[in-house]
């Protein structure tokens, strides 16, 4: 992985990440990919609306299909035709947040499958092996999601343990490279604990780290206490890497992420919420199934120039939903993603003309959440 | 509708229907677009795979969104986006088929909405109306779908009442054509009866129709059963007009009745089984839901190059099966409808070779049902 810092309007920031798979412009959208398919999407859709990364989530593929299956693949760029970087998590957080059972010691986490009830064991070293298997291009050290809310001594005691496995993680990372242009990302905790988060992000930066994610965020937490954050945060990091905010968010979260310095993002919420006609606009959130559009005969949004926008009107669409027609969920997601990548677009424009202040002002007055 | 005859090889033959909306040869498989969409397909995709013409329900369509919202759009092609041929079917097979209480006249039949309980009228006129609102190309006559058993008093009332009901049909059809290059079917009705099924085509023969197609069959009978009827009733039917067989069928179902002379096809098989994980291949049925193929790195069909073949797996396309992913329905949909047109096709050139018969030899050798 190369990484350049392109420029720098205050604290906002436009930068490359270049594999051999592909060249990331950032602030960068990455749509989930959950079971190695974006839900709804082909891949040459995403390759058509401009997605450059997507992820994939290392903890449901281990479940399904498995590992060996996606060995004999030779990765999961060729199981799922996508040939562009992908990003994997470690299945940290989905353990913490999908599991009903689970024992955890500083040596491994074991839970229980979701689809067989199994118990799965988990360790830094076989969170990477598998990682490498999928033969991600970014791949995350496994951590301990701090709960929320947490006592200051819960979130030391988790930061503790994942500063342990983030080591062992990197250790187990650097033996299985070879000759791969991978990256490793570190993944900050702490809570909601802003020195604690500092202590973390010092011994994170010890380790040789690609890149850096802002781990435990959008978990519950208020909005004043994510920015709080973000914002003691944000400045300590280093400049000369990327900086992942994990699983954020609106249109509006993703712009305040950006205001103080976060490159790299990825959301369920613009694939999720069009499955369910929830579609996301200059104007706010359109909900297609209302009674309102059965008659609407302009498209979702005139500013958009998507396949969807280009072609159907909002009245066919809500049709679509109306019947349980599947094209529903596909034009709505194609939208939607098409709209958090043109964000993206805009937001880096912004920045390097210097005026990403202004955009954040004239997006979020047009935009009624 | 330009009609002409290109090509004989014995009873099967190829011909081309030309309408200002686009060129069909056939013998012909039309998609079937229930509610407005192919079910998972965006038209851009049946574009792609070579579908010429695709047949819309105006049953379902007058329930759901409802005539007026159609007319709002100003047709059937605009709302949902496809701008080839589009043939409806008059609402008559699904009234009998889908509706639960009815009440039939020889002036009308009323049945309720399967959606909110309504009762709904139908006479010939509204259903020709209707058909003129979506701006259909290939508009059918409204007829009574003879139930199956039928005792021959039964079948011959039931054949009766469509003759009114054909008429009707026909003068409405002509009073609403104004400049259109539209085209109207009448439907050959007559239950198992052969003598009635003659009867029924000279009485539709003395009419103006543009095409003839069969109705009342792929309604339970036996093969056996069906291929009396067409083999009877195929041989004297004009030769200057389209010949379609409604709802038919499986690939065997449509070789054997391409070689009796028919020329039109349309069925739900190929979409909904591929919702359903049956995909259809040229060694018959493949289930890809079953554990056999959970490591299966070959395409679903090696001779196959439709998007589906050529980028998957069936390994993954088993997995987002499994995973109840979008993508894979539209992936078995994508083969399906490719497998269909691509029979439709090769048979064509075996009957413009002169070699239908030895393609249908070598094709139903190689299939297994």
């Amino acid at each position: 992985m190369k990484f350049k810092l392109e420029h720098q309007d205050k604290a906002a920031r436009t930068c490359t990440i270049e594999f051999n798979r592909g060249v990331i412009k950032t602030p960068v959208f990455m749509p989930v990919g959950t079971y190695g398919s974006v839900k709804t999407m082909a891949p040459y859709e995403l390759v058509d609306m401009g997605a450059k990364i997507i992820l994939s989530n290392t903890y449901h593929l281990m479940i399904r299909p498995g590992e060996e299956i996606i060995e004999a693949h030779k990765g999961l760029h060729n199981f799922m035709a996508w040939d562009r970087p992908i990003l994997t998590d470690s299945g940290g957080y989905q353990i913490w947040s999908l599991s009903k059972k689970r024992t955890i010691t500083d040596e491994y986490v074991e839970f229980d499958s979701p689809v067989n009830g199994d118990m799965i064991r988990l360790t830094p070293e076989i969170a990477m092996r598998i990682q490498r298997t999928l033969g991600s291009d970014i791949q995350m050290v496994l951590d301990e999601c701090t709960h929320y809310p947490a006592s200051k001594d819960e979130a030391l005691l988790s930061m503790k343990r994942s500063e342990q496995w983030a080591l062992r993680s990197f250790e187990s990372y650097q033996d299985l490279k070879q000759d791969s242009d991978s990256a490793i990302f570190g993944i900050i905790q702490g809570g909601m604990y802003g020195d604690l988060r500092l202590e973390n992000l010092d011994y994170l930066s010890s380790i040789n780290f690609d890149g850096l994610a802002i781990g435990g965020l959008s978990v519950g937490e208020t909005i004043n206490e994510r920015m709080e954050v973000l914002e003691l945060l944000m400045p300590a990091m280093p400049k000369s890497m990327p900086r992942y905010l994990m699983g954020l968010g609106t249109p509006l979260d993703i712009i305040r992420a950006v205001d103080v310095g976060v490159d790299m993002f990825d959301c369920v919420i613009p694939t999720r919420h069009a499955r369910n006609g929830q579609i996301y606009t200059h104007r706010g959130v359109l909900r297609i199934k209302n009674a309102q559009y059965k008659d609407d005969l302009r498209p979702i949004d005139e500013d958009c120039n998507c396949y969807s926008c280009n072609n159907f009107s909002r009245s066919y669409i809500r049709h679509l939903f109306n019947c349980n027609e599947i094209l529903g969920s596909r034009l709505a997601t194609i939208h939607n993603i098409s709209f958090y990548l043109g964000l993206m677009a805009n937001i880096r424009e912004a920045i390097t003309t210097n005026s990403f202040e202004k955009f954040k002002k004239s997006f979020t007055e047009k935009y009624q959440q």
